[in-house]
């Protein structure tokens, strides 16, 4: 399953810009920056891989002209959700001592934990540099700001119970999905609603794009949280049973322990609890999760979560032509192997 | 040595400010701040300690007021500065390891890393928050934002360089200054001059009072260097010689290393790049920096400053009330032992 072409449309613009940004500064720590975004190699040498699918500032820049707007102008915007998301990848991978990302060793692995701690927090400095590149009235300019900044502040505090979760033995699944609304769901949908206030003025237009781009984000981390423990290490960068491996209390495990009893669930909450996991006890738990229905419970909730998106989606006035790439993103969403 | 009063002027609205900001939130993730602050204890319990110093709101409203503003309508904008500062200590205290700040455990020493550097960021994210509440036209609104933006990005520029610092064998004392003109003078400078801006339309005397406020920030690192190594754990909460432990390139280390030479040169270097100080080795190389002259001219440093700062100063026309309460303070930071 290859990435739609949408995903590319806007991809060298968006890049200019948030290349725009960095070229301002001077100090040798944006190479972190750099690196992570992956346009240089650990040695500084210039690599044109792909920095992951841009899900965010494709999303805002499609919604932006969907509602009759103009993209061009949306490009800041579109660097800043895309900012806000990286910085969040470089802490977490800090807070969860991950050595890999896209295939390649995370900017704390190579800089140390302290330096890559600053090129997260600098890089979300950054968005909001990026915000006020808008050309846009003042007004509106601070109501962009703010819905960025709400959404990196429910971004942390998504952040803060997935880490807290860690060590609560029972999570239900409406704390897991009141996580995620943080975690995930708060910036896809600002990226979405920020998109589309540069091209309408239509409050009740607005709205209902919110409440989709909230949706689809909710989707879009149950799905993930899906390929974390059954995603192939060669489409997603990681191997295979990593969230299990890292002890994630991710959607199918919740699922897992609350739908087993009995023995089959003290046995997976004991294995689960144990400080380190071997590649046996990862294999033993994805077998009990399946034998479970977890994953097959976790597809429906996403496939609910993207029913409802679309719905909300549908009933929205949009421009045909950009209807339907985002109908082919959406798909491309609930379908994804990587 | 006892604060002078200025210190306390607006210590109570200032706090209110900070604690109207979070309570908006709910997430026990601020109960991290609110410790930081000094308003909690480790177990939830309401402290009234004080939070530091607060020298960055305190300049910020003095300057407000001594151009002619008024300080109540800058109550935001001092929490911002505050915020901005807060964060960053939340932040180096993880990168330095520290364990101890103002008498008390680190935030990430009681929650641990991973969720400490949530805590940090989303104070600096609530800083931008406390910006949109001021009551001011909007141009002037984003003026300030990118102030306090672009003073939290030379921050973290400075940061990166302190640490960088570590395992570089010569600084130079260009190189010491250009690092604290980031991590230090600029959101102090950035403190008198949003004030300032709030206060005035002059862009003179904003002009002057931004490099009053540099100038002062320059003295009041070097002077914190110096109690970094001299001063004495009952007045500053870390134990003598504790930049010295950490194996800090201080400005008195820098000195003492470029103004020795021969053996004693090498005897100092080499002590200092050990892996780990014991307490014979922290007592040793104070000594050496003692007979290399390094304290003088640290000092003679710090007046440098701080009379550039004076000059600048005296040359803005400002409100004779307040102009005695900023010499006060600048006198006091120049003399403290804490």
């Amino acid at each position: 399953m290859s990435l739609p072409s949408v995903f590319s449309r806007y991809h060298a613009e968006v890049n200019a810009e948030i290349k725009s940004l960095i070229s301002e500064r001077q100090s040798p720590m944006y190479d972190m920056m750099r690196y992570h975004l992956g346009w240089i190699d650990a040695h500084g040498r210039v690599l044109n891989r792909s920095n992951g699918k841009a899900v965010r500032p494709t999303l805002c820049l499609l919604t932006c002209e969907a509602v009759g707007g103009e993209y061009r102008k949306a490009l800041p915007l579109a660097a800043a959700v895309e900012l806000v998301h990286n910085y969040s990848l470089i802490h977490d991978d800090i807070q969860d001592d991950d050595i890999e990302r896209r295939h390649q060793p995370t900017v704390w692995r190579l800089w140390g934990k302290p330096q890559a701690i600053n090129a997260g927090t600098v890089m979300r400095m950054l968005a909001g540099v990026a915000v006020r590149r808008l050309e846009i009235p003042c007004e509106r300019q601070v109501r962009i700001q703010s819905l960025i900044d709400e959404a990196t502040i429910k971004l942390i505090e998504g952040q803060y119970l997935d880490i807290s979760f860690e060590t609560k033995p029972d999570i239900s699944v409406a704390d897991y999905l009141d996580m995620i609304g943080c975690k995930t769901a708060a910036l896809i949908s600002c990226s979405v609603e920020s998109g589309a206030e540069l091209g309408t003025d239509d409050r009740r237009r607005i709205a209902a794009l919110r409440e989709f781009g909230w949706n689809l984000g909710m989707a879009f981390q149950t799905k993930d949280d899906i390929l974390g423990i059954w995603g192939r290490q060669d489409q997603i960068g990681k191997p295979t049973g990593n969230d299990i491996r890292h002890r994630k209390k991710s959607l199918p495990v919740i699922l897992g322990v609350s739908e087993t009893s009995g023995p089959r669930h003290e046995e997976l909450r004991r294995i689960y609890n144990r400080e380190t996991l071997d590649e046996e006890s990862v294999r033993t738990v994805i077998e009990m999760l399946e034998s479970a229905g977890a994953l097959k419970e976790s597809q429906r909730i996403t496939v609910e979560y993207i029913q409802k998106a679309r719905d909300i989606v549908n009933s929205v006035s949009l421009e045909p032509s950009f209807r339907r790439d985002i109908d082919e993103l959406v798909t491309f969403l609930m379908d994804r192997d990587f």
